[in-house]
């Protein structure tokens, strides 16, 4: 299996709702470093997973989408706790969203997994991996 | 699937038997920095893998016991060969047995899945994954 | 010269005033991984720069009174654009002002220097540094 | 399952052939920071997956014949598109013939996955993974 | 003093001229992330170092023409060993001219100093400090 | 100025006297990754800072002399703390003795700092800086 990864970030405002998320209950942020992985059995026509440049463009327009925002102000999310294993779902369903829309180009029609991991701190991170 | 990681560090002494083990036989010592992914299918009702609060707690506590330590002298390891990867699995188990007994809260329930990456250098790193 | 440095991080959410900010005018947020650096010209009895479990200690309190908050509403920022920099100036004065108070141990009488790193995301980061 | 990193890189220069690449089809080059895993489900006599220094120096020889080359010069890749993705399978197909080959000692005939991880800057990275 | 860094990368490929550099006499090739630190002992009305956009904006219009380059036909490099630590010089002293254009606003006519650091690879890194 | 840093590695055990070490008084270990600097106000003849081959190799044996050991047993340590600032000065001093003996090559004669960085976990290091 090949995969190919790139990196982006995310600073948004938050709150959780729930007695198990103690301080956080409170609004306060993150910055998330988000890696998402494509992977494939076998390269394409131009010996590569994925055109990297796409890819890059089409995290960046999801980021963008989600960066420089208070979550808990977002119609998406309303009544929602935005974990960070929850977001890494979100930018992964967005991003397989895109693939079948045809945004990596043809070549991405062979892409069977999507990988995607958000690291709150240097200590801390959450992932979310799917099919295609 | 989704997961979550958190992040802890061991200080520990030990020494090798056996000729592969080279310079290594002799009296020496690592930090290990440990990365500990806990993974599920689904999320809980909170909308997360595990309450990262716990997790980190029982992390901190199965690092306490093993770190500042010699490990030669450890009764649990006497005979032993502490590698890098016999360690993950330690500290993969120890993780395992506080989840069975209720110590990630009734959500962890869910839990399917724990790795362990013990990072020994900027240069080398083991993990063990094993099923819940 | 010495120095020693420990790791912590604070999660905020925040907005700026000024057209310079671009989309950070908006209510958005941040993880710092924060590190605080040390340093003194010669080592004290113990031959350290400081006790590194009290300097630890100090740190996590100093991120702890950030930590979890949304800095719009704290009243030592009102009208204040809490920037990464300014950020790493307040956390280098609230250590310098616990170090002064005897905080880090009669030994730490001896620090001269003090530098304030805040990571704000992999591709940013911002600093302060200052006499004791 | 258990697993053992180590960790090398290579300097290297070449150009690719195809729209898809934009400005990477003129002669470029890049730094690929190396990370070969080893894979078994149970650990050999010695409480290891592998000899660390034997697989050190296999990654070290093949990274060597790799590196400080322009690939678009080298036979073995003559008129083929060396993306990250490709290079990460040349390298884990010459480890895993190496290993084959009894290079890695005879405890190693346990292995039975590879994965090799290939790191080009700091927000992009590519890997290739395959049975022993 | 403070400071503030923003990070971007080049993939070149080069040669070297000299004996010292062994291996690396032959074509081959570098990723060099890039860290541009820009200092000063106060900050502006808008309590920052610099406009971080523009910072960004700016390194990466640095970085962009060098980049997918083979540096030994620079006609700007003719002759010239393109080392890391000269590289950085390089980048610096393009940076510094910008400053002095006027590219990163009228708020940067305070910054007194400028660092750039190119990392080649995770065991070795160069760099260049200069005044303002 | 122009700097060039090498990374390496030691494996030590080692335990500390005093109360203020805490459990650190016991015997245990540490992995500390090496960061070694050399400065110079002006790049040699082949337009570096330093042969980075030779600053590898002697940091290697500098490295080489003190890993895999239990520093309590090494008479140049008797006792004394190894503390991760201390060691860092160790190793410094070694590199500064040996390019004064010429290790490094004559153009090392326009070397006019060093600094060495001991990282001893994902959350602390310690370093030690001096003219040459």
């Amino acid at each position: 299996m090949f995969s190919v990864t790139v990196r982006d970030h995310i600073m948004i405002a938050h709150s959780f709702s729930g007695e198990v998320f103690g301080p956080a209950q409170k609004l306060h942020g993150a910055t998330f470093v988000v890696d998402a992985t494509f992977k494939r059995p076998a390269l394409d026509d131009d010996n590569i997973v994925v055109d990297i440049g796409l890819a890059s463009e089409q995290l960046r327009d999801v980021c963008g989408a989600l960066s420089y925002r208070n979550l808990d102000d977002e119609p998406d999310f309303a009544g929602v706790n935005t974990s960070t294993e929850f977001l890494a779902k979100v930018i992964a369903d967005r991003l397989a969203d895109r693939i079948s829309a045809g945004a990596l180009g043809p070549g991405a029609a062979g892409l069977t997994g999507l990988a995607v991991t958000l690291h709150e701190s240097h200590i801390a991170w959450a992932g979310y991996e799917r099919d295609l």
